[in-house]
């Protein structure tokens, strides 16, 4: 089974690396949104493309086990989006990916946001492409998710600390849950953020404008 | 891989009618809990545990990919728990339980509660012995999970709809949630229940109850 492993892993990266030279080739930041189920995902990604509108494209690859129903609110912001459904899966791959850039055929210098199936474990070990994986943190799921969860929070460039607009109703320690993250990823970047109340939406943004940046110019490109 | 993944799953399908039959014939009840990572089971099995005491004795294997936390809160209750590690395993399996049982060794007539590595996918498929999977759905995550992964709420014969004291600053709509539970697995019963307030502590501890009673009555044992 190891061997198994490491050949789909090894085919998968394959892919990756050929997803990551095409999207690099035409300027585009991609971003792999990992997280448990319901943590706020496609909510950001509607206020996000909200918040861009005008200013920068957005395209969406949305994956579920099942259902169009995240495509079908991305869409609803007039951003094109593709569902891709694993079926019995719990993640997304390259291959996935890549089939869905083909369809999407996302603009240059645009942003592409690769919204992952809700999964704190299968997500982490495959890569897609992206120049980074964020990994969203909702307050309600408690502080310890970093230690339980420890190769996705390893994984990310980014933590986004959700729905902060709850930490009234909630014994959720941000310190401690930050010190947490930071165990398994040191220096691991963190933004607090609320869909509801607007909070960290700016200091977000802030973050894709720099990343957009250095996909446009090649010298910060990733390997 | 679909013919490997047959046989994994053959392979555990034979163990966990071995522990199925292991706990029957010790009247044990065996429940195992799925959910989202931070649904708030291991809070759930506490407060359970905390209530039952000195009237059924609980024992608990606690699932996670890494640390041993749950276990430990589990063990300040007085309840014996063991943690098993996953490692990059995103579930429980047969083989895990059934050895967990031997150390755990836990009384007969008595209540055995596995908590799953925090999931909605991948335990769905593995069958661990249990009598039921009980699966935990937080008023945070949105009514649309059941219709997004269906294979747990199907595979499930109880729904816990928990932190419900935590509607008040939501935007969730618990009619809707139910609809989509049932469209999934028609009759599927549901408890609505927060270890904050204590609403629907009773109606779970009567469901436990007729569930303990039947694992004592040969006759409504399951095959």
């Amino acid at each position: 089974m190891v061997r198994i492993e490491q050949d789909i892993l090894g085919k998968n990266d394959g892919i990756a690396a050929a997803n990551r030279r095409w999207l690099a080739e035409r300027a585009i930041f991609a971003l792999n949104l990992v997280s448990s189920p319901g943590s706020g995902k496609t909510t950001l990604l509607v206020k996000t493309i909200e918040a861009l509108s005008g200013q920068i494209p957005v395209s969406v690859v949305e994956g579920d086990q099942q259902t169009s129903h995240d495509a079908d609110r991305i869409r609803a912001t007039g951003a094109p989006a593709i569902q891709v459904n694993t079926g019995k899966g719990c993640h997304l791959d390259a291959h996935m990916v890549g089939q869905a850039l083909e369809r999407l055929a996302p603009e240059p210098g645009s942003l592409l946001m690769i919204e992952n199936v809700g999964n704190l474990v299968c997500p982490a070990a495959f890569d897609l492409g992206e120049a980074h994986k964020v990994v969203i943190l909702s307050v309600t799921e408690g502080e310890d998710k970093p230690l339980k969860y420890p190769d996705m929070f390893h994984a990310a460039d980014l933590m986004l600390l959700s729905k902060v607009d709850l930490l009234p109703h909630l014994n959720f320690d941000v310190d401690l849950c930050i010190e947490y993250a930071r165990r398994v990823k040191p220096g691991l970047p963190v933004i607090q953020v609320s869909t509801v109340s607007g909070d960290g939406m700016a200091d977000w943004l802030d973050w894709l404008a720099a990343g957009l940046a250095g996909a446009a110019s090649p010298s910060t490109t990733r390997g």
